[in-house]
């Protein structure tokens, strides 16, 4: 059965996911003669840079997630519409949903990457991941919950056990995370649980090449290491984790440890949809894209941002999987769409790097603007105000402004709260 | 097993739950020579009376929530235990708990009440009730899934009964709900769904007595019901629900209703514990207790707020299920509590009765202090004035304020999120 969507004499742009590269492009189609349809599993655009600190009880989930229908408000051709895209039908032009088929005259894949636990034993089901807002929100649950825990138990093993956080990955979701978590047991968690001794909560760190932030330069990644020293953090670099049982981690070298949190932020890959030919689909399920975003084979099939797979001069093995990638190649392809309804020839992406940049605590952060770099207070306040401002809405952006301030000035982290409580699929939910 | 809680030379009050009772009773304790446990099934204090708010997209669930442990924060012999109270045997003087066993010198039963179906047939399966934090969400994420169904369904029948929101329970809560309601449809939604026919869209409230906000006197009773209707509400009077089957309504008259949507604010029951004596607890579950708050029978077993059933000479059929009560209640007994450790009398409580408010809509809000009466621009700001000061937290003050300003200033609610989609039990989760 057809998705009910009114019929009108414009061409059909089809959007299937509302992250960074699917919002930019669906607002710079606001003025196109074009009807959109965007599709996404929520019914909210998440700002996923800013989730660590929804795990960590810094931010509420709220203010960093924004109502898509929100911003098409008054604007007549575009429709939202809430459900899974199953099947591509390239042929047909047309794809199948959860909530029925829907045609399109172009259709633009923009629905990022998930989680990439790479098939390694134990670590779908007992490890965390932290990719979308749910999983934040049970990330701040199990963290709470096991210091809930340590609380009760009798043996020293298992109290140690529940206060060490493995974190692993060493790209700027893993350092940013890590960096919290040392604030929440620098500042916040001894007030808590004075019964406590967080001498033993142990924060580590773990990656499995010889770096961490291997996009920043040298000044930075050794500020970043020391940033998390001074913090408290343990950092491993070179360990590979083989294998996880909920509680022992096991590496590639065959040393161990026990942890009743591991938090896995060492690998994504794309959400692929069934359907288009698979040789046109990578190894971390990204789409090839040509240089007008479109997948390689098809017509009127295009991919964005996570999912794009685009090889230029400039980036022989594809665009950075980041933010500014999405929505640099989101607001081209919306150009591209209006070319090609006047028959023109479409512009081929060129990105503009803006640099990139991580925080690590309380006035630690690392910045690098072209050859410039630089950390300390300067380059934490540059992070905040460029995340503030990329925030969807005024609302937000003074929730969150005003939670900063407070988290900053008090030392606290407010928001520890365990309103779902969570439970690994399998396990007693009392236990 | 014991509950691993410090051994220390004070005697232990156990206080169960941390409402507004349970709360008030522990901090006026603070300084008092005892050792103070409070166990309860969450880590937070929730501010009930805000809870239509969240199922209504206009406040944060994280604002009108506070985590338990800060507020405990140095307070040296004070322990909070997250868990759940199965059973308490007063002869051993001691609790089972879902983390194990607890003795008390005194105990105290503060746990609230939670909704109460009555055994009506469907309504514990298929209504939503709105007694906790989950409960809003859940109840937040149903009204906008059944408007982005209402989208796709063909059947105008079908169409209707989504749109259609029946909330049954003329007190304070059902009449607050029924309005926030009236306003989504006003203000927010017309403007999120343009292709559906708000016309169509009915919000009911009923109510089995003859009288809305039966506490309150004639005049804001009027009053109350010339807002709902102004807003665009329908109010049943002397209507009995009898069944729910999740899509049609039957009342005790034999009138009909089709509604996909059917909140249950008309009544609510005692949380009670197993192991007392059966013949202290009434038939809504709550314990008899005397002027000092002692559960009949008992030596140092305590119930307070919700729980309580206190008779005097001015409360013949005990007092009133609301938090002002639960308050007074935690403070004298707490004075009680100092009283028995020193050998004193105890004494008597005496609820002071500081009035009764509801809020209806913007500027319109009915007010009761002793005998003046009140409603319109000046009973709704008292209403936000009382409640905001009421919320625990500064934290939660200012980001509910804020959130109030901005809902009223652009008549939006830009919490409009769904999480985590609603899945009544039984159902297709892809339905």
């Amino acid at each position: 059965m057809k998705i009910n969507i009114p019929e009108v004499h414009l061409p059909r742009v089809v959007i299937v996911g509302c992250g960074f590269g699917g919002l930019e492009l669906a607002k710079s189609l606001f003025d196109a003669p074009v009807q959109v349809v965007l599709i996404d599993k929520n019914n909210y655009h998440t700002f996923q840079p800013l989730l660590y600190q929804v795990s960590t009880s810094g931010l509420e989930a709220d203010s960093i997630v924004y109502p898509i229908r929100k911003i098409f408000k008054g604007h007549k051709n575009f429709h939202f519409r809430w459900g899974e895209v199953l099947r591509i039908n390239a042929e047909q032009k047309n794809i199948e949903t959860s909530i029925g088929i829907c045609n399109y005259d172009y259709l633009v894949v923009a629905t990022g990457t998930t989680t990439n636990f790479f098939g390694i034993d134990g670590l779908a089901e007992k490890s965390m991941p932290m990719k979308s807002v749910v999983e934040a929100l049970n990330l701040r649950s199990l963290i709470l919950q096991n210091f809930e825990k340590a609380l009760l138990v009798q043996s020293t093993e298992e109290r140690d056990a529940l206060m060490t956080f493995v974190v692993v990955g060493g790209g700027p979701t893993g350092v940013e995370l890590t960096g919290a978590l040392c604030e929440l047991k620098k500042h916040v968690l001894p007030n808590d649980y004075p019964e406590l001794d967080f001498r033993k909560m142990r924060v580590i760190l773990i990656e499995s090449g010889d770096r961490l932030l291997s996009m920043m330069n040298d000044d930075n990644r050794a500020r970043s290491v020391r940033y998390l020293h001074e913090l408290g953090a343990e950092v491993w670099l070179n360990v590979r984790v083989t294998k996880y049982d909920g509680h022992l981690i096991t590496t590639a070298s065959g040393k161990t440890i026990t942890a009743a949190n591991l938090i896995w932020a060492a690998g994504v890959k794309g959400q692929m949809i069934e359907g288009l030919n698979p040789e046109i689909v990578t190894p971390t399920k990204r789409y090839m894209v040509d240089e007008a975003n479109r997948i390689k084979g098809y017509e009127n099939v295009f991919a964005i941002g996570d999912m794009a797979y685009m090889v230029t001069d400039k980036y022989l093995k594809g665009h950075p999987q980041v933010a500014p990638v999405a929505i640099q190649q989101g607001h081209n392809l919306a150009k591209n769409i209006r070319h090609l309804l006047k028959g023109e020839q479409t512009k081929a992406f060129d990105y503009f790097d803006k640099g990139s940049m991580a925080t690590i605590g309380r006035n630690r952060a690392v910045v690098e603007v072209g050859k410039i770099s630089f950390g300390g207070f300067f380059g934490w306040a540059t992070w905040l105000l460029v995340h503030l401002m990329s925030i969807v809405g005024f609302r937000n952006r003074v929730v969150t402004l005003f939670n900063w301030l407070w988290n900053y000035v008090s030392y606290d982290r407010n928001i520890r709260l365990i309103i779902r409580p969570f439970h690994r699929s399998g396990e007693d939910a009392k236990a």
